[in-house]
């Protein structure tokens, strides 16, 4: 009964083999090994994307730095969400990468609007060289919050951010559970939706630690690598990053576990409701956030269930007192941990 | 025949076996799972310093960089030999990491002494405010050059240094080489001579890409921890740096890959001299830097043999020409490949 | 009718004097000089602070940027309003200086309370190495909407922050208009009331461009010296900074020019309202918020007047739209631009 | 007798009067006044460069740090002098404005040579990714030792740098001394020998604190001003370093003082001559390092003559050892401080 995270799970079967597969001799450093070649190639098979520029690193918050990095000049500030990883969960990263571009907060919490967003951009850049100037729009897929941007809603972002001359990021970290989610190509979720740059997903979804910055105009690839590079994030064994992500993306694995997770979660919001929990958003992806009694996350927390109050503590309080409750679930999570949990609920 | 790096090589087996055992289940995330305990237990053992700070990362510039961060503020200068990875080789991530600290360059090119490292600091900081004020000395164990830092080398070294009142970092990505060879305890050669923070590898000798930051006064821990996780080098599933550190110097793999690499460089090192190869430094470690007519490298090289010409280029000038090249014997080179290059030779 | 803003006014005439004196015959460079001496004795008599580290800078962006970087180290953030100048008006100076730390907007866009800034404390540093960490507090006095903070008020904001440990920085870019208009000394309004930084203004109230980081507890002094001159802020000639803030404060003319300010500032805000103005802040210093119809704004500037409209534009919208403009006292505007501005009116 | 440098003196007569009359009712901030614009448009005619970007700054090094900057990305490297005042002096501020470059060393310690300068930019970028880019070129004009550049060498070193993709910058804390000295253009000593970017003093040479920072392809001109206001060095009362420059260079004033200095320079130089002083340059502005018996030198600075040995102390050794000194010439030193040297000596 693991909800905390989807950071703490396994890596998949699959990626072991891989990995011990691709453990066998020498091969050449920093990126030019054919594991690597592999990964690029796939990557870009599933993207629809043959020219995008490609590059591993290790850790989400290592592909948005750079990729904002890339695109965010230090005198500017990039638009976000107030529930952002970049913002709330990168301790300055973003900021370190960018050499102190700021990070300006859009929306009520979850997702970025075309409104809010026009109305942050608007309300940027009217002091001229006095204030901070106007840099990328990074949105989640899926957000933090467990729920997802339509095709048609990325669509409307980018024209606004394209309007004022801005490119658009994308964190992907559960790219994945997005994409089987909404049932479209991973070109639909991006670039053909117009978005500029990408932090593709591994961590969370089955690998070790992989997650690619993807530049779909690949003119700053060069920029991108040196940045990498700079930051300490260009492995000179890169074949046992290439390995993962080839493997991941090569035949659907990737797809493969984030519909499990994704299936798990739709059960366990299923029986949430079913026993009375409010769920703050529609889950669409792997990341519920519900509301129970004090008393209920009392008894399921000591019946061994572990998971995060969100905003809240246990002890304290009425026992009446509905406290907000994240649960998310790993691709790795055993269907009878849900069963197990619903049954305890 | 493959001496082109040692860091190209596989992970070693035993080092496989504790990843697929540690990928197994969910474990706590950013280092508080069991197996990042036992990698910093087992270190702490292996360099006899209980209480030292011990933080893992990936990339051995990613360990210099930090904890040289933490000892150099951005108006300081570290002080190292020019020929040091910090400088050559990393792509000004040190001057990143620091926010814009200096290198000063100091000695011949190879070791630093006493003298050299001394005539250095005193040229710097008489300028009061306005030159660089005085940081730390860097110093990298075994060298670039496949040379030795003896116990009493480091002493004098530590000595000048900590009379200025400034730190002493080591840059080990060949550490293990260093003990083997020197056969000394790691403490004798770290914090029993003076070193405050060790950057100890692993990716060079049987890891994946692990490398630890040490800090023997354990003060700025909390300091490394944040300035790693800016840097984005905080892995979520850090399990699996901490199985493959712990496996490591549990029970002295690392020595027995580095005995490996060092004896291999050994008969290599002697091949080439029977057959009138001029070496430019008595090799210590697992490195080699040899002179060979143009002639020979071309022989060499069209038989398979892979190794850096070091600062020349294989075309062009006369066949005698004695040409520089670099030979690096990683732990995993079959015996069998050194045979076969000195009888080619 | 000139009230755009106190940035743009002549430097007084007992400051030119001071300055043609100054400049005779050599002077020892960097500080080093007798008028740097003296503004640094004065300054500490004026704030009762006879210890105090003082270091002239000639813009009021590198006071505030290098004395909250002295104070924020760069996986942290510092509290702020959201008007504040370090966040609205400094092209990110402030994340340039301090190496990349963020600003944490607090309160309704005026001031900051004891309430709002706890609340948002309490919300940073919950997620341990992940978020940015807690950082100083930042305030305006006067503030942006032309407001004071009490000594009370400062007392309360004081004991929030230093409950957590957090120093409290003081933008006093107008600093002389709150002390003339509270009636109280320097030191009840700095760190009598538990501040510990103060960026002492000049140049918007009589000086041609000279502002104090005054660190209350020296210890830093060296480290903001150091800041100063990496920052290229260190002037060489800085007899000439010297002199201007030495006559500054020696004998009350910066009380002076602030009262003729802040009196010029009450007629015209009486005058507003008596013509049907609506006020958004009760004005306390040199500045004032006010509603006219859109007609009257048109009428006003065709004759001459200037001044911001705020938030908004001049043209399309009915007669009627009450438009916000803001109008800022400089000490040298005579009182005949009141007078013909209201009779305007 | 005063010789210490040449950042001691006061402003020039002419500029006080300029300071005055510019000094005078309201005028639009940050630099969109009369003044400025005037500066901007005398500079342009003096370099013969109706296009180039100009903008004004207090301090040389922000005028280096600033326009290095804009030339050199934080991955890469800038090659000077090992005396330039970039490496020196500055404390760190060209890696911090930079992000973190590195400067790479050139040459014997004076001047760069097409050749030192072309070893040391084939010796860099030869590791791809891994070591720092090649950065921009930055001559010293006059140098730190007082000897200059002239045309011919100026093209030669720009040619290099050019063959290479790299641009070229002056840091011309003392440029007019060089233009007087060489009697060639502004034009011919800079754009038209290849120099793509000039720091160009005004404060060693009768100004206050002004310098500007010039850049002869205008494009980077809005990057420059956006650096310039993240660095804190936009003043809001501009008029008043642009009354400086633009009365500095109107009519000739900038020659006339750099005239007096270097002709009080050289008959310093041919006075310490003719007393036996050996002078490690041959002086060709307003700098001369000589060599005289240490009793010489005690016996002039007892009687009241100020100027720095040069890496040397007085106290111990023989009288008869000869000791460097620097001797600098302000344009305001009265001939009879020379004449009262010379005798003494």
């Amino acid at each position: 009964m693991f909800f905390m995270s989807d950071n703490t799970g396994p890596a998949h079967p699959a990626i072991m083999r891989a990995l011990t597969e691709a453990n066998s001799g020498f091969a050449a450093p920093y990126g030019a090994d054919d594991w690597t070649a592999a990964a690029v190639a796939n990557l870009r098979d599933v993207l629809e994307a043959p020219k995008a520029s490609v590059n591993l690193v290790a850790t989400g918050t290592a592909a948005n730095s750079i990729a904002l990095a890339a695109l965010c000049p230090p005198w500017a500030t990039t638009f976000c969400s107030s529930v952002a990883h970049i913002h709330e969960d990168e301790c300055n990263a973003p900021e370190f990468y960018s050499g102190g571009a700021k990070l300006t907060l859009v929306g009520d919490g979850e997702k970025l609007t075309p409104e809010s967003l026009r109305a942050a951009i608007e309300a940027e850049e009217i002091r001229g060289v006095h204030g901070p100037q106007r840099g990328p729009v990074s949105i989640t897929q899926a957000t933090e919050k467990g729920t997802l941007y339509s095709p048609a809603e990325i669509r409307a972002i980018c024209d606004v951010a394209h309007g004022y001359g801005l490119k658009v990021h994308m964190d992907g970290a559960r790219f994945a559970n997005a994409v089987v989610s909404l049932g479209v190509t991973p070109a639909e979720l991006t670039w053909k939706a117009g978005v500029d740059a990408l932090s593709f997903g591994g961590t969370k979804n089955g690998l070790m630690g992989v997650e690619a910055i993807v530049m779909f105009d690949p003119d700053p690839d060069w920029e991108v690598q040196l940045r990498r590079k700079r930051g300490a994030h260009l492995f000179s064994k890169q074949r046992f990053l290439g390995a993962q992500m080839a493997e991941y993306v090569r035949d659907g694995l990737w797809l493969e576990t984030a519909r499990a997770a994704n299936a798990l979660c739709a059960t366990l919001a299923e029986g949430l409701r079913a026993k009375g929990a409010v769920l703050d958003y529609e889950p669409e992806a792997n990341i519920i956030f519900a509301r129970l009694p004090r008393s209920t996350h009392a008894r399921l927390q000591a019946a061994g269930a572990q998971y995060y109050l969100w905003d809240s503590a246990l002890d304290g309080g009425s026992d009446d007192d509905m406290l907000l409750a994240r649960f998310v679930c790993d691709w790795s999570l055993p269907r009878t941990s849900v069963e197990e949990f619903l049954s305890l609920l």
